[in-house]
């Protein structure tokens, strides 16, 4: 064979494992938006058969040899082009994935969906002891994960590095630790806001006109509603977000989040379709997109200007609103600013966890603490402490860094495009969206998963993380709000 | 291995098989109700893979070998046992799959997708010329694959087959030969019905109402809408219907056809689950269920006096309604007495199509001149004609006949009911459906697809297919509502 006809083969054989893939997604779409509860047990054999299958099919041999015997193709194109990037970025799927047994990865799957589903009930139930044993279920699984793929250094990179290629701990420590010397001082010293929230529910309408108006169109996408917001894509033409029922300011800016994500994945190149690269490059820079949307677009004055026409609020009391600043005990209703400090004690939480330095049965003790700590605040139950994300019950760890890496590149993206896009505010006060989904598209979300995270990074922001972006927008932020 | 872990190894080989296929039935269903249109092409794409992992994995030797070896064990238990009827009929199943190449199953799957996108562009611009070349490409799929089990007899019988285990065409012949000369005289004798229609729109929470009332119960079942109604179930846990977007009469009666289906699958053992016999029977068992409960239970006097409760509409209004009798060009609202005449011309247009001697570019034409022979009426256009059915587009060819099969069993089944059930009137005039569900399952559901058709029918109805019951049912009809 020639290169030709065997780049040909790896492409269908790569094709095959994304439909399984995004097969399993859709059934995991389902399953939070759509399914009967009942269907719940069944399901989760369903993924767990999907994963596997996915997973042999992805390390079998066949796909080895190919990759091998493509390594002077690879290397007789440029760097950046789609097939050598296809390549580069297979192998360093593969070379993972094959150490680790499609049986272990089922198994991870399907402790998820069980996992998930004990989480609702502990939720329900308000106790957290009752969804310990699925959480030591999944902290087992993940070890032996983690297993597969030490190579003799922190254990917790295993993790980092699954949602962030090229990165490590101790690249994610460098930018906690200013974060957190940053930020501490910042919200141990917040006063407690003042004034009433502004009320605004103009029904899901109102989502679907603002999601219309971004430019998000029936033809390739559809919002539904979801306990937990989130968005999937299943193919370049069909983009899914979710959000609130109801259609007050929190599903509002929930969609904001989700339509981030969702336009990554639509503006992915269609040349990459069916491949491991045509989805976004990496969790922290998929995040950067989220928060980019929802945080610096959404919060920003012009954009509150806008969307208050179109609630028929007052433009003033709106923009004070999504600006209000207060220690909470929600991660996913935190202001920018107390956000951060949200994820740098799951991180920490997730690294003892790992360790076994931390027992699953004292995560809840833990974790209050960690509250205490971190943000002042006391926990007054389960289900707005140590139960209310949905990550470490369907087996995610090492993915919440990820959404405090986002954060900080999310400010320095939206820098490049302002200095980009001198008319940026006008348009946002237009509600004209065009200019700067057209500069994300070019300078990140037509890359895809070519790239690493720091490579994408750079292309897009000209620069590493760097947290001093964000702590001066958030500092900027509360004497304007003050 | 011995007998037990040998067949536990078969069931989890099979389990597998049906996971991919339950998946691929819910990217169906996903297609046909919530897939934004731009996702036809990759969803395309993800249904033919799944498809042909699916028949893989059941054609793998090792199935095969796990057969050959359980066939002691199989004869050692009783012929209904699930254990022995799993082995017998997956043993069937295999004999047939493991001489269709899985790439043919794949192609298929993947044509019937683009055949469906064809079809509504064609429907869209009401022009059969637009989807003669996806019918001719379906057409020539269907050959091949009646090329791979073809053993020297009719053609037609491999079709029939695949949708009626243990029928041939010439028993599907034997019961429409009496249908035709028994209902013909009745067709072209019709007077139109005179006075009006009564229009009932409750709207969709009339609908879920009525489902809700037959014990369609939101924990294991859900409802959408979509342009053809249609039942699909992904476990014992997640069956689904859908309807039409409005709440008018048309919608319940669809609604009610569809929970005949549902009800049949919700009904199925659970011990069967995740294996091949852990559905309905066949799809003329199938229709039997969903027409029993759309005519004979829906256009019933009891129950039309209790729907028309329902609706807060006049009784006797109601059920003249929903038992009027009118030639008309679309199959889906035919009512009981014209319908097997719309079956009885496609089976035979189907014939002729697959033997060759009507082309796919004459089929129009052909359409027409058989609905002025058998329902004296003109097609004005081809969305009342030729376009009308999903079937052929979805590559789905011998399947019509089942209908009336189902058509007549249903009736079959629905007196056996009656004498076994003295209080069946009452009960359905009161909205108390509990007595003829359980009757259902024990006779029908509970067996799933461990026995033919036949065998099914015999032991629901006491007697082989017999158009005679039907025939008596809808002259007794005619003479009362006439």
């Amino acid at each position: 064979m020639t290169d030709e006809p065997r780049f040909a083969e790896l492409r269908r054989r790569l094709g095959e494992v994304e439909d399984l893939r995004k097969a399993r997604q859709l059934l995991q779409w389902d399953l939070e938006t759509m399914m009967p509860p009942a269907g719940a047990d069944v399901r989760a054999e369903q993924l767990g058969t999907l994963a596997r299958l996915a997973h042999e099919l992805f390390v079998a041999d066949e796909v080895g040899t190919l990759l091998e015997e493509l390594r002077p193709y690879e290397e007789s194109l440029p760097y950046d082009s789609d097939e050598a990037s296809l390549v580069r970025v297979t192998r360093r799927d593969y070379e993972r994935a094959h150490r680790v047994p499609a049986e272990l990865r089922a198994e991870i799957v399907r402790a998820g969906a069980h996992g998930i589903k004990a989480w609702q009930e502990a939720r329900a139930a308000n106790d957290y002891a009752r969804f310990g044993p699925a959480l030591e279920r999944n902290l087992e699984l993940q070890g032996r994960y983690v297993d597969c793929l030490d190579d003799g250094g922190d254990r917790y990179d295993v993790l980092v590095a699954e949602h962030e290629p090229g990165l490590t701990t101790v690249d994610v420590e460098r930018v906690f630790e200013p974060l957190k010397a940053g930020l501490v001082p910042l919200v141990t010293g917040l006063e407690p806001p003042t004034g009433d929230a502004l009320e605004a529910d103009g029904g899901p309408e109102v989502v679907r006109g603002v999601l219309r108006r971004l430019g998000f169109d029936g033809e390739w996408g559809r919002v539904d509603h979801s306990v937990h917001p989130f968005a999937s894509s299943f193919g370049h033409g069909d983009v899914r977000l979710t959000t609130y029922a109801d259609g007050g300011l929190r599903a509002v800016y929930a969609a904001l989040h989700e339509f981030g994500h969702g336009l990554y994945e639509r503006g992915v190149s269609p040349a990459l379709e069916r491949t491991p690269v045509g989805e976004g490059a990496s969790s922290a820079v998929h995040e950067s997109q989220s928060l980019l949307w929802e945080n610096l677009v959404g919060r920003s004055a012009p954009f509150a200007g806008w969307l208050a026409g179109v609630l028929a609020v007052d433009a003033d009391a709106l923009y004070r609103t999504v600006n209000r600043v207060e220690r909470s005990l929600i991660r996913v209703d935190a202001d920018p600013i107390t956000y951060s400090l949200h994820i740098v004690f799951r991180f920490e939480l997730e690294r003892e966890l790992l360790a076994g330095s931390l027992a699953a049965a004292d995560l809840r003790d833990a974790w209050n603490e960690r509250v205490a700590g971190y943000l002042g605040l006391d926990v007054p139950d389960d289900r707005r402490g140590v139960l209310q994300d949905i990550h470490w019950a369907d087996g995610l760890m090492g993915y919440f860094p990820s959404y405090a890496l986002g954060h900080v590149a999310s400010v320095q993206i939206w820098e490049r495009a302002r200095a980009d896009l001198p008319g940026l505010d006008e348009d946002l006060g237009r509600g004209e969206f065009a200019p700067l989904v057209d500069w994300l598209r070019e300078h990140v979300h037509r890359h895809g998963r070519k790239f690493t995270t720091l490579e994408t990074l750079e292309r897009a922001a000209g620069a590493p993380f760097d947290p001093e972006p964000l702590l001066a927008h958030v500092r900027a932020k509360l004497e304007e709000t003050a």
